[in-house]
């Protein structure tokens, strides 16, 4: 029996002994290891399934949500989806070997910046096994290794997911150890993870905003934080009102759960009695708890919204709505309530799109249009590893770009200074 | 008197305030700034010159060594030096504003991901007092504002720096808030800056490899580690071998105390008999120590080199010699000795440069050129903060540019998923 500190220390050597090799490897070596690891998890389905169903049963013992169960479910169709994202990575152009820049000094010396691997990449994440495959592939796309850290809920579907992807790899002629599963699923194992200096590059959590907040707090190795999203739709005085309900139905109602939905709305006071009791009707009838202010209570009949809601993700059926007598002060909420993930306004007025999208600090700033957007996918960015929250090295949507660093590469004639 | 604490946080406030005004600045403000600064310094030069004297009197006092005075020290020339950098900090394109990509999705958004600044930057320095403008400048241009903590030997010197330079940016009409001097010098203030999470964006330690291990393994907010250079120069059997004198002199001798000055020296064993000697003989004539490994020893007489000189970044006279048998065996060297700064190759060999360029982890790898070069202002990237010698974010020389992020500007006209 393996201590966490041995688990944790041997699967980031593999890892560590597989980057260079990543690094080198061809764009055509690494789509083979993608497109026989998606042929694997087809051919294998049945005891990814049979993983996957003890991992079920073990939580509906433990009384686990539907919504839980719903996440940690895998079927036939589910595990096409992932072989799918995985010819879909492979299809993606290889970032590695671009050049971001390249020029001539007046000495002679060609100097390139030129994209690189980041080495090693950590993922920690919750109980959903398809982020299994999805970042193993992004990570060899990049030229990464990788180095997985799954809920103990879905250990055994990962346990499958990950034997098989390596056995592909080595298969395609790449290192088993470009996929590593970390399998001692206690906290001591994970806060082990976030301290391996000198072998994981950067940290990567994926999940809710407690398991961000954790590894941020315990990691003495590069994090990228990402996806808690408390996003705003402002309607601006000069709003086209149609527009601004379709976007706040849009972005509230189409998919609650996720990180770009919409959390909380600001309506200038100029127009909130002609707009706030239809939006907040149509809301209700969408079955979507309104909490307002104040202001917005004297026109619809609404719970009353405190403090903490302004906070608040929700992911759910719910949004808080208030008041604003400016834009001055919609951009001062969002600034200081947001989490600078994608706030919108909708708005007829040039002069204050423009000051919005230039003063509202966030990954991705809206002018009418919904903050759904905010997403590889439909930024045309390809698939996602993340999206960034925060300032450095990547904001917003994470893709297989994201996963790289750069290093000059210069070409001389024997110059010295 | 303020505790540690009620300092640190006082001036992170002050610079929070800031950064949204200069996020907003135009570039000729900015630039107003930058020269009325510049202007400053040179105005109150007879005042910083006194306050410098009394930091230089205190050193000698505590018996600092003359190395350590040299760099506290400084002089009408050098004032004039630092007003000239932040002249030269002007002239630079202003990053922010910048599109690093621009396109338009099939929907009908306008996607652009735009420069915009850090936000507030955090500088922990040695008793260098021209870095107290320098950074000040540099941090200006990107648009963030900064919170300056440098040696406690030149408090009294960095105090009226930036008490001159905050009342320049006032009378340009910019925040005095912009630039900001921890002046409680303990390390109790100083962990405290490590520990500023919604304050300071990102935090650069520019010094010794002492101070930035200290700031790696306290800060709990990003860090970007720069500086520390163990350089190699590997001579492949197939090197001019004049050109590889050249390369390995002016990287050891020029200017010994640098990051990007050489430590090690890597010689194939094919050409050891025929390189070694007359090499190892210039070295001695130019005033450095060498020390070798047991093949080195066969052809010069030197000193022993230990497992230790490998890992050494001596920053002195000093150059530690291996013999290896391969090109292999001189990557293998490289990348596990190295600090991933800068490493060259001489070779007239094509395949073996491709190979060491594309197998080298560093930020900058050369073929047949000095690595003395890796150096903002020789990449004709202009003035630099550092030089990053970690993966995320920046990597190598990092000038104005990597004190910026981006953020996703998006323009629609009702767009909803």
């Amino acid at each position: 029996m393996l201590t966490p500190r041995e688990d944790v220390l041997r699967k980031c050597q593999d890892a560590k002994q597989a980057a260079p090799i990543l690094a080198l490897a061809s764009t055509d070596d690494k789509n083979k290891g993608l497109t026989q690891m998606a042929a694997a998890l087809q051919d294998h389905q049945d005891e990814i399934l049979q993983a996957n169903t003890v991992d079920i049963e073990k939580a509906q013992a433990a009384g686990a949500a539907q919504a839980f169960i719903d996440r940690l479910t895998l079927t036939p169709a589910r595990i096409a989806e992932m072989a799918q994202g995985l010819c879909e990575v492979a299809a993606l152009p290889d970032p590695v070997g671009e050049a971001v820049q390249m020029f001539r000094r007046p000495n002679g010396l060609d100097i390139a910046q030129i994209r690189v691997p980041l080495g090693v990449v950590g993922i920690i994440y919750e109980a959903r096994p398809n982020v299994t495959a999805d970042a193993a592939g992004l990570c060899l796309k990049a030229g990464n290794a990788v180095v997985l850290r799954g809920s103990s809920d879905a250990l055994n579907s990962n346990q499958v997911i990950v034997s098989v992807l390596k056995q592909a790899l080595q298969d395609a002629g790449l290192p088993a150890g470009a996929i590593n599963l970390i399998e001692d699923v206690s906290r001591e194992a994970a806060a082990e993870m976030m301290r391996m200096h000198g072998y994981i590059d950067v940290l990567v959590p994926r999940g809710g905003a407690g398991l961000i907040k954790a590894v941020v707090e315990t990691a003495s190795i590069p994090v990228i934080e990402t996806g808690v999203g408390n996003c705003h739709a402002y309607v601006d005085a000069s709003a086209d009102l149609e527009m601004a309900r379709n976007i706040v139905i849009n972005g509230k109602c189409q998919r609650p759960a996720v990180c770009n939905a919409l959390e909380t709305l600001l309506v200038h006071a100029d127009v909130a009695e002609q707009f706030l009791p239809q939006m907040v009707q149509e809301l209700q009838d969408n079955g979507v708890e309104v909490r307002g202010d104040k202001r917005v209570r004297k026109w619809a009949c609404v719970k009353p919204a405190v403090e903490s809601d302004w906070e608040e993700e929700y992911l759910d059926l719910i949004i808080a709505v208030k008041v604003v007598d400016s834009l001055e002060a919609a951009i001062e909420h969002v600034n200081r309530y947001g989490t600078k993930h994608s706030e919108t306004i909708i708005t007829k007025d040039y002069a204050a799109a423009r000051k919005f999208l230039q003063a509202v600090d966030a990954a991705a700033v809206y002018a009418n249009a919904s903050t759904r957007f905010t997403d590889g996918g439909q930024f045309g960015l390809g698939a996602e590893i993340g999206i960034s929250t925060q300032k450095l090295h990547a904001r917003g949507p994470m893709g297989v770009t994201e996963l790289t660093s750069t290093k000059f590469v210069i070409h001389g004639d024997g110059q010295v200074r």
